[in-house]
């Protein structure tokens, strides 16, 4: 198997590194944070907008694309690249996690999951091999794997059947991926990740992890995190798991989005990561400052000449104030939305850019914890 | 007092013209369709985008301005320009109709109205000098008088009654703009425009064309038209009013935005227009083409390749197809609103282009007839 990834450069005084993803749309620096379309779009954003930021890779989610517009539009178009005018990379999910977090009556067997969409009650199956054709269908650059999530909670038992079964169905995605032309003639169009999981059991956690690295994957998801968790768990698990995962793969951690989340993944040598947060706080008026989360709907906003973060040149922070924004978000108009979206994403974007040149420059920890400080220094919240 | 206004050329077969309007933050070439910002936004869309559609006039509502932000936070940044990062040219109406639409407990007075913010029940009043300093602390390039409409169904005694006190509060409106240095020592900013009321009622119509057209404005709007009347009494009352205003000033129709009212105005020789619908119309997923009305959240477009409108340079025509846009809306996502919004407004812009060719070749009739007769072909909807 062709590697897709190499390592630039590894922190002298961390596990934290940098490196090349290789994907069909594009090269991809990491570690990437990566904004989530669910829908085939960055809610709130002109996909140009996300890319003239600087990403070249983002999420859309299996689970929602299969339901809507549904695979037979997505033929139609030959996938969510040109249906959604986004040239660049698109990885897609499992549906696993949303079948869990949004689907009613969903039913577990060895074959395969069966669910009830959550926007019209119809019944749906979703196998291993059913999740590889529909990302197929999708186009995506990354897929992943269909695995079953264990929150906190679940016990030992349970937990490991859970995982015996994605690994079972880990093993079948592979042969599912590999046998596509000879079954539709044409070859797998993107590359495969493996989903480690083990619940928060140490030992199902390592066994996991050892399991997915050996299989013939092209990246490894560490899944199963941030489901809900204390922070100290997902510091725990994430360290534990991290150290297990092959190193000559691009690892992943799905669905991380808060700052010290993302730099404690990093420090473990974690290259990509995902989250709705960014764009979904934004929509309800919340905004990123190096200072902490900006409430922008609060009062002490409203004469503000200033922009939202100093050193941003995305178009809230060098056309707008925070009075503006304050006033779009009291008049529920659309406007602040966009703007917020666009500047979560400049500020995530330029964050992993300062994360580049710390790892480059070796002083990952120094950074982490200084940003980490000024970020926190008033419980996370930017309070004028 | 200096002309802002000149005509280009008139049509040899109809009262259409084409002309420049010279404001404070650039020309405009009329016949012109003003998208409205309300808040000082122009709803789902970024202001260099409406800019870089071609649009250098937009609208704002000062009832609603005046409201939220308000007048001391419009102070801080000099006036709605800066504050909403928009450089070219703002007309404010004089919020006297969104008084009638939207506040309570109103009560009309000699000296001016008093109202109950929609917003929060607060107290308010507005009067004609209130509502030109307003305006002159909003920054507004073309700034209307203070007036009162009267609807279909008010009797002719109370219509006068109205249109009189509409007609006195003119004259306090010029005599504020022209006191305002003395008083303030800014002279006023913009320009001033007088509207003209009487209801419907033929002679309350020709009285108030003729008092307003001889008072010293800057340009003429025709109000208290398209506020529920049959399109039978528009037309009439439009060509009745639009013949007896001066021709020598900039004419403006307040509140139309459907084709046929628009080509109807501008062959009377209205220079200027406004309305909510193209914005407000595309956030329910109804975009304009040749063809009518698209309703994008029908099924027949969910496969569709097509763009929105042949020949549309906008982001949604040349990005996207219909089927796209029908699963935007399908899925409720922002986006849709978005394209959409950008689509009707860079319709209407290119709309108006046709029309100042019509104008400049002397075939404005054949061309009105040509346009609407394909729009209308299937009553108005574009059903495939």
């Amino acid at each position: 198997m062709e590697k897709i990834f190499r390592v630039l450069h590894q922190d002298q005084h961390s596990k934290a590194r940098t490196g090349l993803l290789s994907l069909g749309h594009g090269i991809v620096k990491t570690p990437v944070f990566m904004p989530v379309g669910t829908n085939g779009t960055v809610k709130a954003m002109y996909h140009r907008t996300v890319k003239e930021i600087g990403y070249s890779l983002i999420l859309g989610n299996t689970y929602h694309l299969y339901l809507r517009p549904g695979c037979n539009v997505l033929t139609q178009f030959d996938g969510l690249h040109r249906f959604s005018d986004w040239d660049a990379n698109i990885l897609t999910d499992s549906g696993g996690f949303q079948i869990f977090s949004l689907s009613k009556l969903r039913k577990i067997y060895n074959e395969g999951i069966s669910f009830q969409s959550h926007i019209d009650g119809s019944r749906h199956e979703f196998t291993p091999e059913k999740v590889v054709d529909i990302q197929q269908t999708i186009g995506s650059d990354i897929a992943m794997c269909l695995d079953i999530c264990s929150p906190p909670g679940i016990d030992h038992k349970k937990t490991l059947k859970a995982m015996d079964i994605t690994h079972a169905w880990a093993e079948r995605s592979i042969a599912r991926r590999d046998s596509l032309e000879e079954l539709t003639g044409r070859s797998f169009r993107g590359k495969l990740f493996g989903i480690v999981q083990g619940g928060f059991y140490d030992d199902l956690r390592c066994q996991s992890a050892h399991t997915v690295s050996d299989m013939d994957f092209d990246g490894i998801a560490i899944g199963g995190l941030s489901v809900g968790e204390a922070k100290e768990q997902f510091v725990h698990f994430l360290a534990l798991t991290a150290a297990e995962v092959t190193l000559s793969k691009p690892r992943y951690v799905m669905g991380i989005g808060t700052v010290d989340y993302i730099l404690e993944a990093v420090g473990n040598g974690i290259d990509m990561f995902d989250c709705v947060l960014a764009t979904r706080e934004a929509r309800h008026g919340t905004v990123f400052t190096d200072d902490g989360m900006l409430n922008l709907r609060r009062s002490f906003n409203k004469f503000s000449d200033r922009p939202l973060s100093e050193n941003c040149t995305c178009t809230a922070c060098t056309g707008y104030s925070r009075a503006y924004l304050h006033h779009l978000f009291k008049c529920n108009e659309m406007l602040g939305g966009m703007l917020a979206s666009e500047h979560n994403l400049a500020y995530l974007y330029n964050l992993m850019q300062r994360v580049h040149r710390a790892i480059e420059e070796d002083r990952f920890e120094s950074f982490k914890n200084d940003y980490l400080k000024r970020f926190y220094a008033d419980g996370g919240l930017c309070r004028k």
